[in-house]
């Protein structure tokens, strides 16, 4: 019974997908899906990015949470145009969301789309939000078995963004075992190992944000 | 279409879970649904309590994970007995994976049995397992605003263990804070911090395990 209604669901989704990254590569926004467990940094990643590129880019964020306007007031705050989505119960944003969100957004003034997803691993990965790029975020916290464990996000992502490095020497986390494993599902995968806190290896995420971008105008 | 569907996916797991609730009573087993984001240390809080609590109880573990065996491991280097559910893609483990696993136990063996259920903090909420108690575990790592983002769990958890306090020196986390939001969720909640590394604040968890035993028992 349940698996033509999953199925139907998942199709329906990618169409509006498709529709969404006509959209988005008719206007040249470079749009980024941030996938990662709760509290891994996905919201600081953006407030350092929003701030600290603000003269280069014009960046909107779109924020998906079951409840709170927290995250979207917080990203706001840089200047940015910010939409919040609650999702009430729901485990993922999904295209229908997302299209929706749109029109909160004056996408005349967007550059990049950052789309940052409901805290988990697993459920926002099937969702395919018309974005240009899944980035998954891994905070060093988490522990470095992640990848082996997790790994249909690590698999889909075009980066890894190894967060909280400031607190590898309180943690136990072999970055060369985190990404041993990321690298076995993911022979492409571009690991960024950086701290918003401290602002280490942040100029390496800038640097791919303006190539990624700059390959979405051309 | 999909309402109907999820209803009776959750009214089926509510059939299976009282079977099982019904099973644990009579045994006098006490069973413990551990719940938290990927890396908040569920495995290593019971890495801990199976090796220090080893000559009290006879304990055992139900271990999910969508893939490897790592955590089953872990936990049966012990010595208890383990058993490993790979949900494939699934989100959370189910009534019908923990009756089935049960196959796996002498359970005439268990004083205690611990779900370790796939690191999520939204899908496995909503899934009874037949457990006596969720246990939710939080992570100062992660940031104070998790019980007011993730609220259902919080509200439907019995325990809080707040997890990792030897990193608070390093982290902005507002211990007060955390608590003030999940309180406001769940007035009743016990909230327990701890570091499974350092050892702090185990024995009052220890303790809170040995009165949840016994008031099964009686």
């Amino acid at each position: 019974m349940e698996v033509p209604v999953i199925r139907n669901l998942l199709e329906a989704n990618d169409t509006i997908a498709r529709q969404l990254r006509g959209l988005f590569r008719a206007r040249g926004i470079l749009a980024l899906n941030l996938i990662s467990s709760p509290g891994a940094g996905k919201t600081s990643l953006l407030e350092r990015t929003l701030s600290d590129l603000k003269g280069e880019f014009r960046m909107a964020v779109i924020e998906g949470d079951l409840q709170t306007d927290n995250d979207a007031r917080r990203v706001a705050a840089t200047g940015a145009q910010a939409v919040q989505i609650n999702t009430g119960g729901g485990c993922h944003l999904d295209g229908a969301m997302v299209l929706e969100s749109l029109t909160a957004l004056d996408l005349d003034k967007v550059d990049i789309l950052f789309i940052e997803n409901v805290g988990n691993l697993v459920c926002p990965v099937e969702f395919d939000c018309g974005e240009d790029h899944k980035i998954a975020l891994l905070s060093v916290t988490e522990g470095d078995d992640k990848p082996e464990k997790y790994p249909l996000l690590f698999n889909l992502s075009k980066v890894m963004v190894l967060n909280k490095i400031d607190l590898l020497p309180y943690v136990d986390f072999s970055t060369e075992r985190a990404e041993r494993f990321a690298r076995r599902l993911n022979a492409e995968l571009l690991i960024l190992p950086l701290s918003c806190r401290s602002g280490e290896g942040l100029e390496a995420w800038y640097d791919w944000l303006r190539q990624a971008r700059a390959a979405k105008k051309a």
